[in-house]
């Protein structure tokens, strides 16, 4: 399964008091994952909400492994792990990139969805290319 | 002019680093003092948001005076201080409410426009109300 | 077990693209809802810092039930799920305060370390005060 | 004077129901050009932190040009406006780097401080650095 690999660095407002990024803040990155993961694979995933697709996340989970600090810089490793007809998971892994140490790992499920917010139960434009870029990739 | 006075507490998340409020999250408590200004009048800011009438804001400005820390409860007051044709001036000034210092204290100019984000240049509901309600709080 | 309550709104800033509070929000409302639950039992969070206890998350996890709106009140419910002499798990849920419709749930573990992130490995204060409170209020 | 540019992209986060970036979060990049600027100059702010020199903001200000959209490459440009002895004055224009389309532009003044808040009244390293960084540049 294709993983893609996107940099980014620890903002000053992301930490907090106790000096490390804030917990919360890494969802964030994994979102940045997502919209990176579409756009390497060939398409924005603007152009898919164009299109009619939204992707409102059911389900979010973090692993925190090892603190962050402001300005180390990150790489976040996003692939798509589960496709079903109604939804799809995006795993994610956070590395301090200095260090290669893993900084945190998780997941968000995600419903496909219309703009109006109905689940979209017999398909969609966005799960078929989600699964044939899936398949595309795994044969190279 | 009537001063609309709203309470909320520094969240960990909003602390960074060096141990503070970080500077930017300042914005977000404006604007809960901008929604909680418009339901003390009477009407929410969602209702007029349904109505119509959106609030982009073209220019903010804010003075930090004197720290905020994990767990301040702050006290946030709202004001309208120009009100004209196409756009509207809210002030803010965030106090310490254990202390009652001074935190920070600024303003964000905002345009009446439509949900296209289209100027309302002929005036609008909302600035109407704005100018009723403040009109009539001042004769109070 | 003792729950506690605690009452906000989503904010504009809060709020997302596709209309809705942006799912990564609801981790700062998990930590309102742990820094309430201090409060409420008797000694702030802040207390426990300073007495040389921090709480770093080392998981977090939230299920999205139902969409939350802009203005939309909330009611965040903390409990604390597990402790053991080296971890503790705050329970959260998130419901419209309108509806009453559960809108979110989750939790998050957190280690005991000291102000330095050393894991305490031999119990602290705060662990012994979850510990008698949780315990006091068992019996009422 | 020397100019710093730096690229990102609008989170999906970052955007709020009015479907654009929350104005909010443009101290946030801010933040960002200032932390590249110093890079760029040869010494991270972080390393300045470590010699004990911070800097808080005392004021911050943002015109507000046009909006941005998810996902919209930016490109922020950052550089030194005022030295004085006790403070300094980051300027930052943020363009769309698809259009080169002015997004906004503003500042941020900063005091220079000890790490407990102190006013460093009499002169400090990084002052000395950002000066002596700016004529180098100005002269090439």
């Amino acid at each position: 399964m294709t993983t893609i690999s996107t940099h980014t660095r620890v903002r000053y407002g992301e930490t907090d008091k106790m000096g490390i990024a804030y917990h919360g803040r890494y969802l964030d990155w994994f979102e940045m994952g997502r919209t990176e993961f579409c756009r390497a694979l060939g398409k924005s995933f603007s152009y898919w909400e164009s299109e009619g697709v939204m992707l409102p996340v059911v389900e979010a989970h973090c692993r925190y492994k090892s603190p962050l600090l402001y300005d180390d810089e990150i790489e976040i490793q996003t692939t798509v792990k589960n496709l079903s007809t109604v939804s799809v998971i995006f795993e994610c892994k956070i590395f301090n990139a200095a260090t290669h140490k893993l900084a945190a790992e998780g997941h968000t499920k995600h419903a496909f969805t219309s703009p109006d917010g109905k689940l979209l139960r017999n398909g969609n434009k966005l799960l078929d290319w989600l699964k044939n870029s899936s398949d595309e990739n795994q044969n190279e």
